[in-house]
Formats: structure tokens, sequence, C-alpha cells
């Protein structure tokens, strides 16, 4: 089937053309950016443009930042195309709604990408944590956004989502693996006095399970989830890659590149099958961190 | 039917109890406060105790702040009562969606209500606006929160929603009215520097539709909306109880002790049909706002 993918920026680059590579079922057929391009694909620098030339393109996914994503995700569905998105799947939950009514009008697939869920050890944790009950669960989520972001100042823009951008990929592990679902208690989100999204943030949730996300952290980066039950302890470590029981590694290593192939495969079924899937639970736990959430102002930041 | 208002309280004097009172359906068999009571009507101080006490009354209101609510909530499902709530059902939208879950497993009514939907006008409007598409709105609503929430710290702390209590009964009536869904576009915050929840907003939404909360407004209150659409001119004024059409006033008045009427009715019909009704869209519309809005620091406030 065809694809074309719209905005080659790092996201691109890094994951999504590979995937496409090696996927048996996506052939890349266009890009659509305003400067990026790759060898050999028919670049495009207008989306409408490309919707209407090339109308044996059946699918097409965004890589765009989430606040200029609802535009281009409303043409490709009224173009009659199938849909994928990065995550987060917009700015705003309304629309995230709207895009699923429209997908839904149009019959057309819609899928809202969690790429952390494709880890290799996601699955694993998902079925041990079955039957268990959560004591205590604790997320540290600590990056360097000068060193996967950097220069991209849109991120601490409003509706940037600031850390949330990578805690969202925690909070969509956490939404799948959990037996129970979640609520937020509390939270506190630091704010540059510069910047208008909060570069750390200290969440609680039910459960007894709190969250720690930074995007100062330099040095060994951390993606770690551990878990306290009545049945032993578990952790998640490496972004869902390496799980361990009691402290014993049991599965994972650390080859990270098998999320993208396996959103592709996934994308290509839910096509196959004629359905659609967006998830938006993460998305409104982070709306509900920004409603709930009391505002601390800390150090200006620079990329 | 037997019921147990919870929460005595300014917005349970001024409006639940005289609905109560005159209501055909429902018999107020309990109060749950801490310090409020009811002239001739059983006081308990703790909901559990009154929820094993009076197993004959087998539905509860809450009129709690919102982020104390969910605790009270999930004790009156858990104990098998229907349950009504008082806007925003929750301090946040995963709450919320655990309630609803709940209600369902437990086979209760859970009732969200907005009371400004209950406006007079309310109704007509939407029927006007059915079939003409809205190309400019414009929603105008600023109240005094020393007037009608005198001394309440709660609504300026983290998640106590500041000038959205009042505007949430504008996105109630918003959301309602429209033939097609709104999605917010951009937001503006204004935050007292010595307070966790914005004095006033202004809202961009699609649909050309904007809006200015504000919660100083001294002198008159405002609590309007107006539309141009492609069949002439609406303005819904008093906050849903005034309909005019092309400048000239077609419905409405001044008696806006209606409401709370109304919503005790739908109550009694949705226990009798074994429904619920609980639609989240006016606090996703916040939740949204507080996502993306652009925050400004303004001056103190104090009551």
């Amino acid at each position: 089937m065809k694809l074309a993918l719209v905005g080659i920026g790092k996201i691109a680059l890094d994951q999504h053309l590979p995937a496409l590579k090696s996927s048996p079922d996506w052939d890349l057929a266009a890009t659509v950016s305003r400067r990026g391009t790759v060898d050999g694909v028919e670049a495009f620098t207008d989306l409408t443009t490309m919707l209407e030339a090339r109308s044996d393109i059946g699918a097409v996914s965004l890589c765009l930042p989430p606040v200029p994503r609802f535009d281009a995700a409303q043409a490709v569905l009224r173009a009659g195309r199938h849909l994928m998105l990065e995550k987060p799947p917009g700015a705003t939950l309304a629309e995230v709604h709207a895009l699923c009514n429209l997908a839904r009008a149009q019959g057309v697939t819609i899928y809202a990408t969690w790429h952390s869920r494709m880890a290799m050890a996601v699955g694993a944790a998902r079925d041990w944590l079955a039957g268990r009950t959560v004591q205590e669960g604790r997320i540290t989520w600590r990056e360097d956004v000068r060193k996967w972001h950097p220069g991209q100042d849109w991120i601490f823009e409003a509706g940037g989502m600031g850390v949330f951008d990578p805690g969202i990929n925690a909070l969509s592990i956490l939404t799948e693996i959990l037996p129970q679902p979640v609520r937020l208690l509390s939270a506190d989100l630091d704010y540059p006095a510069n910047r208008q999204a909060p570069i750390a943030a200290r969440l609680q949730f039910s459960q007894n399970i709190a969250a720690d996300f930074d995007f100062r952290q330099q040095g060994p980066q951390t993606w770690d989830m551990e878990f306290r039950t009545d049945g032993g302890r578990m952790a998640l470590r490496m972004g869902g890659n390496r799980l361990e029981i009691d402290g014993r590694p049991v599965q994972g290593g650390d080859d990270i590149m098998g999320e993208y192939p396996a959103l592709y495969a996934r994308m290509a079924a839910l096509v196959a099958a004629g359905e659609s899937d967006a998830d938006l639970a993460p998305m409104v736990l982070v709306a509900d961190a920004f409603t709930l959430g009391r505002r601390n102002i800390v150090a200006d930041f620079h990329f």
C-alpha cells in the first residue's frame, strides 16, 4: 500500500523512514515538507497539492508538531485517506474527538499511535501485572531536551507540552499495562520563567503511583517504571524495553528500533480490517495535569 | 424518592434547597455537612455514616467543590445509590470517566448536571440554530467573584478552576446549542500573581467563536452570547434566560430560579428510566484551555 509521510523532521528521519524502508506493508510514495526530502521519493511542499496529485496514495502519516497537526489531519480525512498520527494525536482533546468523528463519517482508518506501547517488554509487563494489585509505583522519566529536541522551540510554546512530550510516553505505557485505570490526584509543574510549557513535572496518581518527569537531565538518561505489587516487584526500564521481575532481568535489550516498525504493521492491520485505534487515555492524564497542576516558576531555559 | 444533600454551602442554600422544597419527585431526607444543617432534616457530618444509617435513601446530590468531590462520589456509588453531581462533575476528566464506569458496574444512575443548560431560553436557542451555519460568535461572561463566591479561596487554588467555574456554564450552553461541535484554537489565561487558577480568560474557538471570561466584573454582570449566522442574528442573554432574534426579544425573563428544579426533574426521570447522563464536552474544553493556554501573570487578587 502506498503511503505519504508529512513533516520530514528529526522523528521522521530517525524513526519513520527506517521503519518504512523495512516494512513489508508500506511503500513510501511521497513526502510533504517545507524543506525536507527523501532520495528517490516524490517531494511536495504542500499537502493539498499532494492529495490532489496522488490519488493512488491511500494513507498518510503525519509527523508534525501537535499544534499545526489538526488542519493537516482534517485535510487527509476529508480527502478520504487513512490517517496515522504521531503522539500526541493533537493539541487538544476536542480536536481529536472531531478527527475520530470525521474518520468514522468518511469510513477510513484513524490510528493515534503511542510508540512506547510498542517497546519490547510492554506486553510482558502487562501480562505480569494482570491479576496482581499494585501497591506502589514510581515512574522516573528524565531526559535531555537539548539532545532529543535540539533547538525545537515549539516544544516550550503554549500547547507544545514541554516535558509532557516525553512524559506522555510513560503515561502511554502506564495506561497500557495497569489492570485498573489511574486517576491524577495532584501535579506540580515547573515552568521556566521565559517559557509557556513546563520543563519538569511531579505527578501523584491513584494506586499510590508517582511520576517524576524532567527535561533537564544531563549524562545518563532514565526511562524507568518500578512497581511493588501483592505478587512481587516488577520494573520496566529503557522506556519499556527491559523487564525485571524481583530484581532479575527477564526480557529485553538495548534495541529500541522496533517500535516504529510495529506501529506501521499495526496501521496496515487496522486498514486491512477497516478499523481505527485512538485511545486518548494518556492525553487525558496530561490535560488533567494541566488542569489540576500547581505552577512553579523556575530558571529561564535556553537551548 | 428520598434524597440526601451533601455539602450545605452557598449553592445548596441558594438553589438546591428551594428546588427540592418545590419538587414533586424528591423528599430531602438527610444532609451531610461539616457545619451546615437544614431545619427539620436529619443532619450528618460524615457521608459514610449517613450511607450506613439511612439505607432508605436511594439518591445523593453532591454540592462539594470539585477537588474533594471524587471520594464522596465514589462512596455514594459503591453504596449502590444514584448520584447527582454539581458542575463540574470532578477535578479531572479521568476521575469522571472512573465514576461513569463505576455507576455502570453498580447499575445506578449518574447525572453530571450543567444547570445553565436548563436556563429558560437554551432549548429555543438550540432549535433556532439547528440548520443554520454560525459565521461568528461572541461570548461575554463577566461576573464578580466577590459577589458569587465570597471568601471561597478554593476557587483560586490548583484545580479550583478560577474563572472557568462560571465560564464552564457558558461552555455548557455553547456545547448544547451549536449544531456542530467546537474546538479550542488558542487561549490566554490571566493568573493573579498570588493565585493558582486564572481570574480571566480569552478563548478562540473554531467556527469563529470567541469567549471573554472575567471574574473581576463590578457593577452590572454580563452573561451574554451573540451569534451571526447565514440565517440572521441570535443572542442569548442573562445566562441563557433571554433570547433575541435579529435584535428583537422573543423569549425569556428575569427568573433564573427554574434551573435547579429542572435538574431535579431530570434526575428523577433518569432514575425512573434507569439511565445516566454525563456529557463531558464542557469540561473537555476547559481541560483543553489549560493544556493549550498561554499564561499571563496579573495583579494579586484578595477577597
